[in-house]
């Protein structure tokens, strides 16, 4: 097949060329001498994109689920009771995985389409007047169905209730892509991947703690090894780590934290928003409908497409993978067949989100779907346009 | 700036990923006992690609340029009577080369946005009993203006006139992309380049020629060092060449040769055919017109736009620049301000030509340009749903 | 610093060429229809260097580290007891983590420089009738004093006692390099990782397994998510992973797997011998002694060197890495500033290994220690040359 | 075969990690607004490293001949008198070159292994009163034999003379490697090419020209379009070329360059020096003989290394290739059979450099040369180990 192939799942995501130039290197030792000055600048950085100023971060060789896995092993205790809700297969993992450990989960489950339901939330922190909540738990940002939960609020209700419990919060599909603030919504435990908004390949695990969590550590009992907090805090405070690091996804990530920061972390924000508009402004046009249900619950980082009545979307999927090599996301769980995904997080701009509308509007028209050719990029165009003019006018 | 640059310009193109991959190597000795086997093999494969059966092939380490040169110094000798066209940028600039080293040449100017006056040629030809005509020039594909002219109708020409002139082609833009045969329309000196419908980047230039070529060159007498074609015979008959090579792009000229016979050239030449017509669906759409006059001088590697009166044709091309990442062509010479272009030519897809397409949008609406979002790319978009309708038939 | 770094470490070492080109990719949707074609063949292939027929393999985006906690956490509970024993900084961590995961540990320390004692392996698996020990554990190479233990007769042991228990073998620095048999062997966890024997960056942990272990996983009780061999199982089935794999690493794990098959196992084993034996008639050479106790524990992947009274090891590692950009492995734990370490495993030959060699009497001149210059390098060049001579003989 | 692919021959040269990065890339339009903020720094820099300050620099996308040739046809007539002299394979085909160009050569042939005899320029040059020599030609460094000429003293002898001719030097295997002062010592034309001191593959072809040449250029007649300085200068003065310029060479030449300028040329010129030293004391440990006649004559970039009567030099260049992947330099022309050469020019250090001599000595005692095992990189290893004192101590 002919031409680049195009990439808009929610990660992995496009890795920038200065990043695939840094990590095109031969091997290196990972206990050479001057290796703590790669190290030290890459947690300096990373807790500038989580904004985390009094805490610390955990760079782990895994899968964002490792860092799920961390986040639990190294702060709970098995009985613990802790609060969850579950709204898409992410939280449904989440939920299952905190149920593996022996956590006494209070699930609350919330219509798939909208997030973390805050009220239910501050009704049972209210409640809890023993604070027996050990850890309220959000997914920041929903992937299955494009939907993102108000963090924010949740510590406000935290607060409200004079609660003590950890506040974790799942940040793979949203840090460094949508706005995020550690240190002041007081996050205990923010965890997040290499393969989304830090535009790197899939290797990494990012979880970034606050002291309560680190003095939460010191009474966790479950048995830990490779997610360890006490062994990898131990090597990092040498510049070091306790196994060894995927040290070629580390020189990328050097190279990903400089274009994040050099961009500016509230213009990486701002054109996620910019480019998510354009994809439902698209949406919009073709006369279909996104799985989030009102417009607070619109994800920047991924959209989520229902298809009408009697279209499976697994075959939009497929026709825009066979015919036009271009990788959308399918339908996950509840929602598989009825809604194709749309991934507009990291190294994007607006003529790569055209391309993928347009292998959408060629994909929904070979599979029988009524849109007007056209009709989607068209509004992404004329939006991109709108939102472009005043670089245009100060350029002039 | 976040994303992927959009590389529209009629070459360099964008390089293969398998391409950008065998080229990512350390050094190798070109004096290497195996070499041969890889230089042999290039050789083959590159002929093949000319549809060259009996004569032989050259690789220069230059551009395009280099090779018009080897073809004229090898060949001819200063007075020798030529007859030439001018209808662009290039064909204008081969003349003037022609006439630098002392060539007679017989220059008709043609209307831009036409291509060979074969007409013209024919007549010139039947008139010149004494054969003093030892060559006839014809660029294939003019660049500019985005003209592809007829071979094929020239090589009938001298034979109708049993007319035994040299005759040379300018592939550069066209072989690789568009269909050429060099053995079947008797064409003596073939001149293409890396960066076009090679896939390669710029650095190898091409020169496929007839054994007619290589009797002329024996008669040849201008000084000729560097683009000798009897160094470079001796050499490469060993396997060699005569000085150091750009052994990074040989590598990558295999993979690319792969590439191209494993498409097949029909199937090249297909693609190329119908993603040029989505573009030139989207011109109509846009309203504007294409600078080539009529269909059949119409390009399958590149479209040059007429933007309308009161707009600089360079303004569209410095915002899709400046403002979406997308590199289009800008008109040269006496297009420039009028026409810019749009390159579809090499390692490109239909989704691809979208993005070129949206890109193009977005700018011509940021300058001021009366178009309808979205208009274009939907034609286009229809188009390749069409286009690819069989294929869907078939994997249903 | 001029010219490329040398990297004689025992992990990470060199990635070969094609891995690297097969690196130096676009990301991709691990999702993709097609991707299960490369999965399998992965699995596959895995297996045939593992010499595993009838179990099965896992792939872990992690470090050797993790494979150990995945084969403890998915084939023992809290309580069992296990025999390990301890001569080395690996076979001491892997002693910690099974402690930690709650096992009971009938932990035999032995002299350094030696590895698993057969014998008393032996004596306790014999006396043990009522089949309490549920797993011995065996380092395969001890990277620390570059040791290689038994294996088989380990497994003989088991046998000769009609013992139950599991074989749980280290083989990160030894399988892939060393001869490793895990069906004849009956290994029921056979741990390794992809910067070794592999030859691949670090990010990848392989655990291939029996069918006895997969038994065994059925009365496991340790939570587990990441390091699950259910979640695995159930997604490997249909050629995909249960969390984003680490896609990079796994196209690279195809170019390295292809050459390690091309290659041969046997070759490869034979050329790790090779090397090896140079590098020990070079320490014979220099007058000094490796760390190994006897012949029978020479490490074919790294050897440990001792250095003269009176001198740290640790500046030799220094001096080579600062003032010849060779990167040597220290000292770790006991044998700290007492020896220094050459890693000879992985995509390496005869010339890189003069080159170690010569960085190390460099190095050693420089630090002091009185060795005659060329000496080391002598030995091995005459070795490598006679090594040569069949081959040469063959080729004249 | 495994390992890692050992380049020695005298160009192409081995390419630094962050060459082979920078050449990793997409490719760009060499028409676009911003570009020449890259070319202009190109040439900038160049002349920097040709310590040219008051002339220009040219660029090519060809090999060193090509500059050779640009040289001769921009600057010189046909019928122009010119001193040459030859004494080995590069020196004898720019002689050829001169002649296939019309010029009248006096050439002097000097024993191979000597240089430019520069008594005899200076008696031509004080005989010719009349000012009928137009350009005097020094091979600066003839690769063939590693034989580095005294420009200086050729400068002087034009001096003595009074005489107004042309200096042309052919620095293609000596221009950033050894030293060269193209202002100091008055030369008019420098012709040098990507492969060798600067580190990049070939592709490229430097020259770099005085005021004075430039207005030579305005005398000469040679027809003249690929080669052309008034094309060059016309589009260079803008930022641009006058035909496509290799893209993925002129990135990696920025990282070149940058190399370079941070290491120093002085220093770059003392790391050849004292790694030649190290091959030139092995050579004389072996017992065997370098082809430079004297210690004046001395390459500090290529070594040509006399074997034995009775051995076949080419034998020795094959064993290395095909039992110890390393690449040596044949011998050419006047010494095929007897010399072999080993490249010190590039990106090389110390080690590199005993790798290069452990691959010789194998090759050697493979092939039957009698050589004590050691005794060639012994001799390096202590000439290297004691040249790093001063950094030793200075590091203490």
């Amino acid at each position: 097949m002919a031409g680049y192939t195009h990439l808009f799942v929610p990660g992995p995501t496009n890795v920038p060329e200065t990043v695939r130039q840094a990590m095109n290197m031969p091997m290196e030792d990972m206990r050479a001498l001057d290796y703590p000055l790669l190290v030290n600048g890459l947690f300096t950085d990373l807790m500038k994109v989580y904004r985390n100023e009094t805490g610390r971060a955990f760079i782990f060789p895994s899968s964002g689920t490792g860092a799920w896995e961390a986040a639990i092993a190294n702060t709970l205790n098995p009985g613990d009771r802790v609060l969850m809700s579950r709204f898409g297969q992410f939280s449904l993992l989440w939920v299952d995985m905190a149920q593996r450990f022996g956590l006494d989960v209070d699930v609350i489950d919330a219509e798939w389409g909208t997030g973390v339901p805050v009220e239910i939330y501050a009704e049972r922190l209210a409640a809890d007047k023993e604070h027996r909540i050990k850890a309220v738990f959000v997914t920041h940002n929903e992937t299955t169905t494009g939907v993102t939960s108000d963090v924010a609020a949740v510590r406000a209700a935290l607060d409200a209730a004079k609660h003590p419990a950890l506040l974790f919060v799942d940040g793979v599909s949203s840090i460094a892509s949508i706005d995020f603030r550690q240190e002041e919504w007081g996050v205990d435990c923010a965890v997040s991947g290499s393969q989304k908004g830090f535009m790197l390949p899939p290797g990494l695990a990012f979880l970034s703690v606050s002291q309560k969590a680190l003095a939460a550590n010191k009474q966790a009992k479950q048995p830990r090894t490779y997610f360890s907090f006490e062994d990898m805090i131990r090597a990092n405070d040498t510049g070091y780590f306790p196994y060894t690091p995927a040290v070629q996804l580390l020189r990328g990530m050097r190279a990903a934290l400089d274009l994040l920061l050099d961009e500016g972390l509230d213009n990486v924000y701002a054109r996620h928003h910019r480019l998510a508009e354009g994809v439902r402004a698209a949406v919009s046009a073709w006369g279909l409908q996104i799985c989030a249900k009102e417009e607070k619950w619109n994800s920047d980082t991924v959209s989520a497409i229902y298809v009408p009545e009697g279209i499976d979307s697994a075959d939009i999927v497929r026709r825009a993978y066979q015919g036009y090599q271009t990788s959308l996301g399918v339908g996950l769980n509840k929602v598989a067949g009825k809604v194709f995904r749309i991934g507009h997080i990291g190294w994007i701009n607006e003529v790569m989100m055209c391309s993928a509308l347009a292998a959408t509007e060629m994909s929904l028209l070979d599979c029988g779907v009524k849109i007007r050719a056209g009709s989607g990029v068209g509004a992404a165009v004329e939006y991109y346009s709108q939102a472009a003019k005043p670089a245009v006018a100060k350029a002039a």
